[in-house]
């Protein structure tokens, strides 16, 4: 939603409800058959995963950039978006499946979860939602905090060089760590201590949410059911 | 290589030579302090990580084209190239590692090793090469071949529709699926029967072999010990 308000493109947001799995449903699949969000619908050109969409819609519309226009700002905006994607993502990803969706999925009675397992396209989400059920390892989730704890460290060196993650300009590399790691890290790990430990992270945190184009998508309905919100709220 | 051939672009190759860890040496760490091969120095300006200095090359040097011009077209390959990143790339170089860097690192003396794995600057690929001297774990190993066999699948799907990953045109998607996967399945995975489960995958093979740039960049001297040439040779 960012890089759209960002960019003061006008959409449509239609919300597909992942604690009654509608992400596997078939309407959803046939529109993104990988069954998984977000997509972007644009005139009937389906594109998918954060990283690709944002991409191309610096491609279609560029009046308002989000990414340099030189080469070399442009490589800094991908390095840190792979980095991201890769490194960090799954990470906090993995601490919000077990705090969140391990509570959705064991709520679920024997039989169907096993129904609702078969219709997951991908075999790496069908893994995950069972050992979301079963819980994850200490070691797993230790890796996974160990990985944050790097991420905020690197975060905070870079943020020593440059005002934002790719350099002077603001790009997809901030919202992408914004929404992924930088947004809800204080909240969800306060072991790791980011006030004290991480302040220029804190202080581009501040940039961010200070934003037009931040404020707009962070105002739009929150659907999370509010006892689950381990991005949007309190929970953990 | 394969770009810079591709695109007749003239270059020096400097080899670093993993088998004495000549990338966590200084003279490698002050070019890349993340201590990773392959590394773009394009007259001092240093790209790293194969796919940010794949999309660097095509914006810096347009003229032969390796990635489409339309934004579908761009989102195509920018998709099948995170696939390869993400869930590909590090599966086959697992059993990779397991074969061959396993046993380099086993070769070393205890003491000495564990001063090689100080020097290491990434904390990830300090725990690949202590998990590649102790050895991967069946599971670990099985759950790579998995997703090899997936991405195999998936290709030959792709390939039902389209003559190259992307599309119509030939891309970076390509050349990355080549060398992380499709040069050598076949040789690395013989249980996989790619000629009878993959015959689209092997024609696709066969012409990826046939493209002069392909065929300049693997005649291009292999410092691989004879001994461990899993990727380029017969060793398993």
């Amino acid at each position: 939603m960012i890089p759209l308000k960002e960019k003061q493109l006008e959409f449509e947001s239609v919300y597909v409800d992942l604690h009654k799995f509608e992400q596997h449903s078939e309407w959803f699949i046939k529109v993104n058959p990988e069954g998984q969000v977000p997509v972007l619908d644009h005139n009937g050109t389906i594109i998918t995963h954060t990283t690709v969409i944002n991409e191309y819609l610096e491609d279609v519309f560029p009046e308002i950039p989000l990414r340099p226009y030189d080469p070399v700002g442009k490589a800094r905006m991908r390095y840190w978006n792979k980095f991201v994607d890769e490194h960090v993502m799954n990470h906090v990803s993995m601490h919000g499946w077990h705090r969140m969706i391990g509570v959705i999925a064991r709520n679920i009675e024997s039989g169907d979860f096993e129904k609702l397992v078969e219709k997951i396209p991908l075999p790496d989400q069908r893994k995950k939602w069972k050992t979301a059920r079963s819980g994850f390892s200490e070691a797993d989730l230790q890796n996974a905090t160990d990985k944050i704890t790097y991420a905020c460290q690197k975060v905070e060196d870079q943020l020593g060089k440059s005002k934002w993650l790719a350099g002077e300009m603001y790009t997809t590399a901030d919202i992408n760590f914004f929404c992924h790691c930088g947004m809800m890290v204080e909240r969800m790990f306060p072991e790791l201590e980011v006030a004290k430990n991480y302040p220029r992270l804190v202080d581009w945190r501040d940039r961010m949410n200070a934003r037009e184009g931040v404020k707009q998508a962070l105002a739009m309905p929150d659907h999370t059911n509010p006892a689950l919100r381990t991005w949007t709220g309190e929970a953990r």
